[in-house]
Parts: structure tokens; sequence; C-alpha cells
């Protein structure tokens, strides 16, 4: 539905910035979410975008900024100049912007640093210095604190004040001296309390927290086991430095298991969604697996050399030459390669589906380019002639096969790989399309169908050849 | 932490039982948060967990409650009689409350809700009546609303009546006539807006909503995509009946990518975690893929047969009897067996690691019963049996292979389905104990190592019974 109200809104958008209708855009800016603003802006270039952006005020234009992906933001600021840059760095929230400033290039973000005011300049290296992977890293600064004497009407004005500084006021932490963390209480006991009562009397002790330096995956599995809109973050001195809120924690869950997701199928963890990952870092990260899982498989051959060497109870002589050794040897490596290469194909499709936004069935907002099809088909076919050329070279050199049957078997593993990476993107596409679950094609299922045209290949590519 | 301070408390708990100190069991209620009292109460059993329980006051009774697993809690209500029963449902919470029932069997079901108020009676069924994936099966119906036409000031005061039966009273929608939605107003803007003002002035119009019948993975990714602390959920009409909180998005994120993580790997979606499910379930949720994905391997076989008899180019008469003919033919279909069980394994116990409380690099709470590995060997077995009756089977009788032939697929397979499984179990764990991400032993290097093994336990037993 979101969707829907997107796609007509999109050329109302594209039509003003044509006519330069910039009270039209700032209105855009103002009524529509800025997470559907920022979605649409995804889909203009950079002059335009900023166009856009120039006409909302600082908080709205920020908010809106914080909604695009970090790597188009990365993009976009590259044309701003230090100034500007700093500019928008202010306004950011203090998670948002250290993420991007972890993104820009050394000299970029001292550039940017120097304009910074002293104290907020300190505080972003200090959240910059947490480790990738930490609680620190994805915890935000930007907390509603108070002391534990004041009144609950008077921690409500208080409140008021700090709204607009901080992430969340649904949860206030009650500092003591040096910022140590020594009680939590909600804004709805707040609300639920006699307005004269001290929060010393209603505030929950000793609160669960997590330290800055434990994994961020402690932060959010301590918010899917407690319920909480935000964990406490404090340092080993138990002082309070930051908060990790709910939505930082969807972040972590949905990264993770794509991280695993990837791993588990031999795909290097990427830094951008796979669509948005250009094609040369797609290729090492899959291919650099592919080629570790090769040399394991050629090592399999060696073993079934060896094996069929010593095995002569049954015949005079083994078979030593011809199409049926040959496929004895190399069929683990031709369905290997194909099926690995294919599980991988599918599963970056079928996460690609689940971190979709909208319906994971096929709605309007999922549509997934043909061009992506396209370019896995490319990938299929570099990441099979990088093989096949490995796999050419080990078969000639190492296993001294002929010229021809060398040939033979890098002409099967460059076919099974194009299509193995081609029955991996369409099979869960297919089924999405059907209304299934595209996940029930699942790796070992689409590596079986490859282990079958694995062998109809090699005997119809090894006859044409060699017979 | 939190799990140092569980495993200290938990010895108290235990002598508090014992000494039947009731006072003591109502303070420790009382004291420790819901959650953390629940994964105490899941180590006792069912009386123990009742004497705990009935320490507590109706509502902090059933908070905890609803903090124990669903399997757990299944298990619990067995031993109350329906009065019982259905006062603890009276005071549950709409959402978890119809998890329950929908668990329950049908007579035990009807006859808790017999001695449930028509009005709430009626609202289960219709809980109850959602799809299992859709929003209205996740939503809560305690919600928040207030007509547009009062002021802020009113507003907050009817909050507060409000609040003990709402999941939530940070998020206010603001209904029309016939509980039609018309608005959207955030405890925060009330807290800053001027006592005085009206909520048609401040409220958002149009909030974006999801409908009941929509999959849940779509209110789950609104909640992701806006960072909403909750997402109205609406029916047909365009009338509000429940939301979506934030604790709910993060359960169905975290399901759904253990259910496409399991899926990938050729594993049936369960219904508990791993280490709930009892032996007989696992067998059959991964023994059907297992059995299936042998089907299509030995109709590879039944290809390679096919070539092998046709591809008479190279010698006088094509190898058919024997080992290595044994060996070109069966070897997929026992580096599939392998290759898959062990898939099998790792992926689930790298999702239990990823599920798991805490340090997910092998903290205090996380800590995997040796009783679960050896758990996973005895399935190994079973599943590898399984499959070897089917493969000695259709060797036997399709294929014409001798019975010696056959015994030797039939022990290759049984001995690399345990070892895969083995194998898929150690090196996650292994990964994991010296503090690396378990995911990098990832399914493809699993089947790599196991398709190594396949060959030297093939030729072996195969030399062994033939030779």
């Amino acid at each position: 539905m979101q969707d829907a109200y997107q796609t007509l809104i999109f050329p109302d958008v594209q039509q003003m910035l044509q006519e330069q209708d910039l009270p039209g855009l700032a209105a855009f800016c103002g009524v529509v979410h800025p997470a559907a603003v920022a979605e649409i802006l995804e889909e203009l270039d950079d002059s335009q975008v900023w166009t856009v952006l120039d006409q909302a005020a600082d908080q709205l234009r920020v908010e809106i900024f914080e909604f695009i992906s970090l790597r188009r933001q990365t993009e976009l600021v590259e044309s701003l100049d230090d100034a500007r840059l700093s500019h928008l760095l202010e306004w950011m929230s203090a998670d948002d912007r250290v993420d991007l400033l972890s993104r820009l290039p050394e000299s970029r973000r001292e550039g940017a640093l120097r304009v910074i005011a002293q104290a907020e300049r300190n505080e972003i290296r200090r959240l910059l210095s947490y480790d990738e992977d930490s609680a620190g890293a994805v915890m935000t600064t930007e907390y509603a604190s108070l002391p534990a004497s004041i009144t609950v009407q008077d921690a409500i004005s208080r409140l008021r004040l700090q709204a607009p500084n901080s992430e969340t006021i649904y949860y206030v932490y009650i500092l003591g001296e040096d910022r140590l963390l020594e009680g939590f209480i909600s804004l709805r006991e707040l609300i639920l309390a006699r307005p004269e009562t001290r929060l010393s009397e209603i505030m929950q002790r000793d609160p669960i927290r997590v330290r800055a330096t434990e994994p961020r995956t402690v932060a959010a599995q301590m918010l899917a086991r407690y319920n909480f809109i935000a964990v406490p973050i404090v340092d080993d001195g138990d002082r309070l430095v930051g908060i990790v809120t709910h939505d930082d924690a969807l972040d972590v869950v949905q990264e993770e298991a794509t991280e695993d997701a990837y791993l588990q199928s031999a795909v290097a963890p990427l830094e951008d969604t796979y669509q948005e990952t250009p094609l040369n870092v797609v290729l090492w990260k899959r291919g650099v697996w592919l080629l570790f899982l090769s040399v394991v498989a050629l090592m399999n051959a060696h073993v079934i050399d060896h094996y069929r060497l010593s095995t002569t109870t049954e015949q005079a002589t083994p078979v030593t030459t011809g199409l049926t050794s040959l496929i004895l040897l190399f069929l683990p490596l031709v369905m290997a390669s194909g099926g690995n290469a294919g599980s991988q194909s599918a599963t970056l499709f079928i996460r690609m589906f689940a971190l979709q936004h909208g319906d994971s069935r096929g709605g309007q907002g999922s549509s997934i380019d043909n061009s992506l099809v396209l370019r896995e088909v490319l990938i299929g076919l570099c990441l099979g002639a990088g093989l096949a050329l490995m796999d050419f070279t080990v078969a000639w050199l190492w296993f001294g096969r002929t010229v021809y049957e060398s040939s033979v078997i890098a002409a099967t593993v460059v076919t099974v790989v194009t299509l193995g990476t081609s029955a991996g993107t369409f099979f869960p596409l297919l089924f999405r399309r059907l209304g299934m679950d595209p996940a029930i094609m699942s790796n070992p299922l689409i590596a079986a169908m490859i282990d079958v045209l694995g062998v109809v290949l090699f005997y119809e590519i090894g006859t044409i050849v060699l017979g």
C-alpha cells in the first residue's frame, strides 16, 4: 500500500524538480514520512537529491538523510565541501553520524571534523574508536537522563527540554555522580506516578545494562529477551555512555542473519545489500570461496586417483585414460562447482527477498530488476571462467591429462557454473512469483539438480571433444 | 553478566523451594525481572514452577508466565483444570494468549473458553481465526486509543486509565466512528504540546497501517523501515483491530531468518527451538528432505548408467561390474547424503548459537549441552540407517547390483551420514570455542570435507567387502 502510494508520488516529484517548484518540494518533504521521502530520493541523482533536501529545514533534512542507505549517503556527501558536510554532521544523530564518518576516507573525515566544535568532536572520536561489531558502535549518545532526587513533576518538565536531543524519552536513566548508572524509569511509570513523588522512590534500581565493548549481538539479545525499547550501555566504570534502541536491535538482528546466511553458503559478508554491491566486489567475495572449495575438490580427485590405481582387483589394468576415468575423477569437482555457485545465487536472492520492504510474496514494492538477473548470469559466466581456468591448468599440469581432456573439464565447469547461478536465481524467483516461499528451493535441492546437469554435460561435451 | 547473576540466584530458589519458603519466593518474583524469573523457571519441574508462580500476584504471575517458552507453557497448563486455565488466560495479553490457545488440543481450548466471558471469548476466536503467518496473528488488541476532539490534557488523563490494559501508551491511535483509524499521536508529542491543544490539531493524519490479512513480515518490515515502536493493524474496512509492537517485530524477524536458514539447508521448519524439539520430530523434519534429495541423486546414478553404457568409444566393453563402476555410479549419492546431513547439522547449530541469549562467542549463558552433541550423533546414525536402507533396496532391485555391492553402498552411506552430522556439529562448536564466527564453517566447506571422506570410505569398505 505504501509502495503504491510511492509509485503515485514519484512522477510528481520529478515534475516539481523539472519545473524547479521549490515550495512544492518543501511541502513534499514536510508531509511525507522521512523514510518514504528517502526511498524516493534513492531513485534520483546527486544534484536532484540535494535540490530536494535543501528545501527542508535542518532538522527535517537530516531526518530524511538518515533514512537513505549508508552507501548512498557516502556518495551524496562527496559533492559537499567540508563546511556543509560538518553542518550536516552536527545535525545528525550520534550513531548515524559515526556510521557515515567511518565510511569516509581519512582526509575527508579529518577535514569535516576540524570544523566541528571541540566537545562534539571528542565524542565522535570516542564513538569511532569502538570495534565495528561492539555495542558501542551501534549505540547513540542521545539518551534522556535525570537525577534521582527530583520529583515526578519536575522530571516531566525536564524531559520536555531534553526531548529534542533524545532518541527516546520513553526510557529515562537515573544517573549519580560522574554519570554512574543508578536506576531506570519509564515515561509510562512517570505518567502514572503522583506528581510530588521523588524518582528515587519509584525508580528501578540496578537496571540491566550492557558494556560498550561487548558484542552488539548481546545488546540486541537483551532487547529481544526483555522486550525493552532501549538498553543502557555502560563503560568499564559502569558510567552510562549511550543506549541501543529497538530499531538498532532490529537492524543488528537482520544484519547478523544476513551475514550468517551468506557465510553458510560460502559468500564472504558484504558491506552493502547485494543489489548495491559493485560487480568486482561480488566476484571477489564469491570467487575466493569457490576457488578454495574447488581446491578441496581437486584434492578429492587426487584421492580418487590414488585409490583407482591401487584397486586393481577387478580388472587386469585399471582405467587410466578415456572419458570414464576423467568423469570418475573430476565429476565431484564439476558437481561441487555448479552446486556451490548455484547455492550462492539462491541464498543471495532469497535473502534479498527477505530484506525487501513490503510483501515478500511479490508485492508492488518488491519487483526484482531484470538487470539484476542478467547481472547474475554474467557473474556466473565470470566465476565459471575463473574456475575453469584453474581446473584446466591443474588437470593438465598436475594430473597429466591431455589438453583435450583438460578442455572438456574446463568447458563443463564454465557451463555448469553459469547454469548453476542461473538456476539459483530462476527457481527462487519462480517460487516467489507462484506465491510460495522461495526458500523452499534449498541449496541442496539446487545442488542436486545441478548434479544431474553436470553428469549430462560432462558426458555430452566429453563425447563431442574426445569421441 | 545477567547470566552470571542468574547462576548465583538459582541455588537460592532451589533452597527456598525445598524449605517451602513461600515469602522468599514471593520476594524473588517481585524483585527479579520477569524475563529472568522465567528463565530460572525453565530449569524447574511443573509443580515447582506453579509453587513459585502462585506466590506472585495475578498480574505479575502472568507477566512471568508470558516470558516462558511456548512449548513449556503448553506443558505447564496441562496440570491446570479449566477454571484455573481460564483465569490465567483472562490475565494474559491478547497475542500471547492466542499463541498458547492455538497450541492446545481442541477439547482443552473449548473447555477453557467456555468459562471466559462472552465478549472476551469472541475476541479470542477472532484472533484465532487469522492465518498463522499473518499480521493479525502476531498483533495485540491492547492498544491505546483516543478520540480526536479532546485536549492534550484530557488525553494524558485518559491514557493513565488505559495504561494498565495497553501494551504500550507511547503510541496512541485516534479513532473515529466505528473504530475507523483517523490519526496517530505519540506520547512524546503529547508531552511536548500545550495542554489545551486539541488532538485533531496536532495528530498525524492517515498514518501508515498494515492490513491484518497481510503477511506478518510486512508489519515487521514497516517497523524496521520507519523505526516505529508499533504499527497499527486494520481490517478490510480500515477499522483499527490491533497493533504489532517492536518486540513482536524482533521475534518475527528472528523466526523468519531461522525458518529461511533451515529451509535453505533442507530442514523443514520447526515449531520450537532445535533443542526443545523431540527426537522423532527432528528425524522426520530432516529425514523427509534427505530422502527426497537421495531420490534425486539416485536418478542421477540412472543418468550416469545410461551414459556409461552408451559411451563405448574408448573400450570394447564398458565397465559394468566391479568397484569402479559402483563408485562411478553411486559416489554422487554418497557425497550428497553425507554433505546434506552435515549441512543440516551445521545450520541447526549455527542458528542455535545465533539465537542464544548473551555472548554468541561462548559466554556463560550459552553453554551447549554435551547431551545435545550426543543426540546429534544419534540422529546421524538414524538418518544414515534410513537412507542406507532405501539405497540398498534401490541398488539391489532397481540397478540389479549384487547383495554385496548393495551392502557396500549402504554401509558407506550410514558411515558418511553419521560422520557428516558429527562434523557439522563439531566444527561450528570448535570455531566458536576458538572465538571465531562458527558460520565460517559453511555448508559447502563441510560438504567438501565429507566428499573426500566419502571417497576414502567407499573405496575402503568396497575393498573389504568385495576385494
